[in-house]
């Protein structure tokens, strides 16, 4: 593997996952990485630096050449019109040369990323799109579920459970079938989605195991029986997590 | 939260996660923890110093008091037999003790251990022992399934992908239906379970899809597509790996 910026032919891609939101939950292998890496990309919504940016910010030299790639759209279209599709992947596609020019150019460049980079990650767009053309690392990040059972200190899988995530945007049906037949379970993509989710739950008859989380690991963490939470309203990257109750002798 | 080393009453009692395997995949959290802690215990197999232990290494200070946790027993006796349990839950009791001598008489105790402390840790058994009784800090590590699709370089989430962890301890049929009704899996558990394990693989036509891979991220990492694997010799701590085809614009 090329040590970054010492490459001098064409640069390597790295794809860094930066963990659930408290900084210091990055590894030691993307800290040093990020020190001395000439180019960082990271993805943001227009008006705003980001929570990769965010998380990014106590490890940034003065050295390095910030690339923010702003999304051109956020929720005015719904993900199902083929509109949306068609502008995220234009989207994706100049994003991708955006890095193969500084690849090309011999400068090693790491796209950084909330959670792990392969775990539902945004880099995933990229990597499949510059990974013939250039060489590739991947450092793993601690993902967004981990920091939240942790956060909350609630053990999720003993023995021999079967884990499921599930994305809050499936139907309540599958939902439902879904939540009878695992053991433990995260439910992520809560947002709009939690009437769902919750309704869901219920009929899986698993309420009074579901917790409800937000901002794991970062400043407004907070957690409460599902039960507890009275209200709808849910950022979209909120949790809910059912424990397993497997072997433990 | 009390800083180690430094309570005046009791202890705190910390789970930290040590990741997959390559000790720079610690977190930086973990690493300064670990450089400060005054007491850090660990599970390992009589004879071994363990895979914890490895992880620990390059972290470990001079001054820090080691407390190995043996396993009275591996492969000998088989985890159905009631004697089993019984003899893990005996050993689980006294280890628990042991941290406690040193948390009731006011030291710091870190308990580490491969992967994350939540996620089938081992840890888990020795935090519903102590938690009622000790303050407690969780940090979460790095999972072994992140490290191997990312050492694979394999996206494995997409969109609304469901993705499922399964035990290769559950039953063949119970694997089929499950891995026929998942969109990414990984299959955790292997060694002796591999012939059963491919079987209900091919039953559930996912056999051209699936990457076998063992000791990610650490000396020996090595995968294959499981069409290429033609024995059935695997440690237990391998994988299988099917990614998700989610949507992808």
């Amino acid at each position: 593997m090329s040590e970054p910026g010492t490459n001098s032919s064409c640069g390597r891609l790295y794809g860094l996952g930066l963990g659930p939101g408290d900084p210091d939950l990055i590894t030691v292998k993307a800290a040093r990485l990020i020190e001395k890496m000439p180019v960082i990309a990271y993805f943001a919504k227009r008006g705003a630096s980001g929570k990769a940016r965010a998380i990014l910010e106590p490890w940034l030299k003065a050295h390095t050449r910030e690339v923010p790639l702003l999304y051109p759209l956020t929720t005015e279209i719904h993900f199902c019109d083929p509109a949306y599709a068609q502008a995220l992947r234009a989207f994706y596609e100049t994003s991708a040369e955006t890095l193969a020019t500084y690849l090309a150019a011999g400068q090693d460049v790491a796209l950084v990323c909330e959670g792990d980079p392969l775990f539902y990650g945004s880099f995933m767009h990229l990597h499949i799109r510059l990974r013939e053309r250039f060489p590739v690392t991947i450092v793993p990040g601690i993902s967004g579920m981990a920091g939240a059972w942790c956060a909350a200190q609630m053990p999720m899988t003993w023995g021999d459970d079967v884990l499921s995530v599930l994305p809050g945007t499936l139907k309540g049906d599958v939902l439902t079938t879904k939540l009878r037949e695992s053991d433990a379970v995260v439910i992520i993509k809560i947002g709009a989605n939690l009437a769902k989710i919750r309704a869901s739950i219920i009929e899986a008859g698993r309420l009074d195991e579901a917790l409800y989380i937000e901002q794991a690991t970062m400043t407004g963490e907070y957690f409460q029986p599902l039960t507890e939470k009275k209200d709808e309203n849910a950022p979209y990257f909120s949790m809910i997590l059912i424990p397993g109750q497997g072997r433990r002798p």
